[in-house]
């Protein structure tokens, strides 16, 4: 089991929270994502380690940016 | 033609928007909603005039407020 965590800003409320979660949650063999709004942290649980690029890419589709 | 306008608080993005939109637009008789998202402005078009508490009740349901 692999478990990272990604800084996503831009997200302001519980709908912000649930477009992130969806788009990663997408992700083949992402079997869990948690997100805490005020600091934006996402922390992503999966079976095996998920390269970054595919976590950049479901948050871009969400709408939100990875912070620098 | 009826038209009013609604100050409503804790809208932060276009999702809220959305929701807000949604739940007012499913009254009897709204024809258009317009959310101004920076001011909280919610301005209502319908065939009739609506009563102010069915607003409430939908700003509510979305989960946001009117302004006092």
């Amino acid at each position: 089991m692999s478990q990272s965590t990604y800084a996503v800003t831009g997200m302001t409320c519980q709908h912000c929270v649930a477009s992130v979660t969806e788009e990663i949650s997408e992700i083949d063999g992402v079997s869990d994502v948690v997100v805490d709004l005020p600091t934006g942290a996402v922390q992503v649980t999966s079976d095996v380690p998920i390269e970054a690029s595919r976590i950049l890419a479901a948050v871009t589709e969400a709408g939100y940016q990875l912070a620098e």
